[in-house]
């Protein structure tokens, strides 16, 4: 089984390094080799860990010169229109080629026009690395089949978590963000987390896949945690309560925002990077909880997926 | 495909009403027909609600009779030697009969036996209806391949969980017991619960699979929580910490036994019937809650399982 990854920052490398460390102990993994690795710079042939551009080609161009057996995303997301992503994952899956992501973009903006091409020729799509990074949220719900959900609620977005936590602590919103951006936790510009798109590029995601929806990132309002003044966390906090940015869909509802919230509540507890998904379904309310961030876990999530679409699981 | 149910006590006819509701939207269930049910009483041959015996056989001779693709065992745990199941288990195995349960015993004492034959003939397992009912446990490992697990540790058992947070929240052991068995939380006989045993025999269940051991029921101490006063209860609380029985497992400690806890451990939140199991592996830490009591989860459980089957991802 060929691979092109497509993109090679922390989440690539960490991606290729857990590939060579599980290929001798799982049995599954063994025919899988990287054909490719394409960069900004270029498409290097084969898998070297040092990368050097062998050829000035496009992702398409790519797609045809290595004729893979699947691609793999690891590139930022482009959120103004998902390229070149969203155009190189139609024309890998509509010649079967299976697609893993890690990049919400695409599937934030178009995750029918995806889904249909994929359905079409039974190619699958893992995106498990695109919310929660390797902690089961995408992938959850294809153990929980044939249970209709009704609402998920989650926190979705670790850097903007981690800021709300250390700012409850006592640090200033400046501070904090300064703190998260040297743990590698917030990115040099950290808008689109602030902001809430992030977030909402994630719900987006879930409430698609996992409630069935058609909603485009874009389709609904949100709100981020730049409003939010350190007096307010400082009330909440003296009054036994935080404040969280919470993302919410039921099947009339979709949003983003930040909300005060108790200790009778189970997202209270979740503090730091952590990401925490509660889901109900006509049977049950379940609550997964884990890292939400972090190359070597995104990277996981990528793994995980291909271990499953090898197992004809995707 | 033809299931053969064996037992039909609340989670079997759970089952079978599930079964029959999901079938109509669920194309991949379509196919699915009980072939027979079996209960002390006997056999009954096809599938319906009330249950009256055709034929005075054992369930090894009902699997000859009614020739299934799948045996459902929702019967009753038998911890002296998890007979007639284990025996039942390794005929249908051994046939290639693909075994479902949400039955402790036959998997708590005879995990590596019953697998040895399953592996040998290609038939599958499921079993996510022997530990926190429908909630992804068992399964969840299912999506989380190839990572090394290093730790479990949870709250699995719904009763005592309940009858501590009940006694937390001021009542007297014996009352908190009555109440229990009035919302159907306590069987009659509630030992196995109070003992730590069924906590033992799930925990049992997990580390073989999740954990690659060969553990038997027997095996390791456990401790229930009959020998907890409500004066140590009461004192915990006075500390703001809480006693729960915690099933623990790495990779040389296996036990269960009540722990005193505090706000900052995860497990501190699960109270009343809700279970919940935290599983670190090399990459990440996360935590699954949810139910863990009820017959329709359960059920439930077991038709995950069936799905799972039918998309040949058990």
């Amino acid at each position: 089984m060929k691979l092109l990854l497509i993109g090679y920052g922390n989440v690539g490398k960490a991606f290729r390094r857990l590939l060579h460390e599980k290929r001798d102990s799982y049995p599954i993994l063994q025919n899988v080799e990287i054909a490719g690795m394409l960069t900004r710079q270029g498409l290097m042939v084969g898998d070297k860990e040092n990368f050097s551009p062998d050829k000035q080609i496009t992702v398409l161009e790519a797609i045809d010169f290595i004729n893979p057996d699947v691609i793999v995303d690891m590139s930022a997301p482009n959120y103004k229109d998902g390229e070149p992503s969203v155009s190189a994952y139609i024309k890998a899956l509509s010649r079967k080629i299976h697609v893993i992501t890690v990049n919400k973009a695409p599937l934030a903006l178009k995750f029918r026009e995806i889904f249909e091409v994929a359905e079409r020729t039974g190619a699958k799509i893992g995106f498990q690395g695109t919310v929660m990074s390797g902690t089961p949220s995408i992938n959850l719900f294809r153990i929980q089949p044939v249970a209709e959900v009704s609402r998920i609620r989650g926190i979705l977005n670790g850097t903007t978590n981690y800021i709300l936590t250390r700012i409850y602590e006592g640090l200033s919103f400046n501070e904090a963000l300064k703190e998260a951006k040297e743990k590698g936790y917030a990115e040099e510009d950290p808008t689109l987390d602030l902001n809430g798109f992030d977030a909402a590029a994630k719900l987006t995601i879930l409430s698609n896949f996992i409630m069935n929806r058609s909603i485009r990132l874009g389709d609904f309002k949100f709100k981020g945690i730049t409003e939010i003044s350190n007096e307010e966390i400082r009330r909440a906090k003296s009054e036994g309560k935080k404040i969280k940015l919470i993302a919410y869909a039921d099947n009339y509802i979709i949003q983003v925002s930040p909300q005060i919230i108790g200790p009778q509540d189970p997202l209270y507890y979740i503090d730091g990077v952590e990401n925490a998904l509660e889901i109900q379904n006509e049977i049950q309310r379940i609550i997964i909880r884990g890292p939400g961030a972090g190359p070597t876990n995104a990277a996981y999530g990528a793994l995980t997926d291909l271990v499953l679409l090898l197992e004809g699981c995707l």
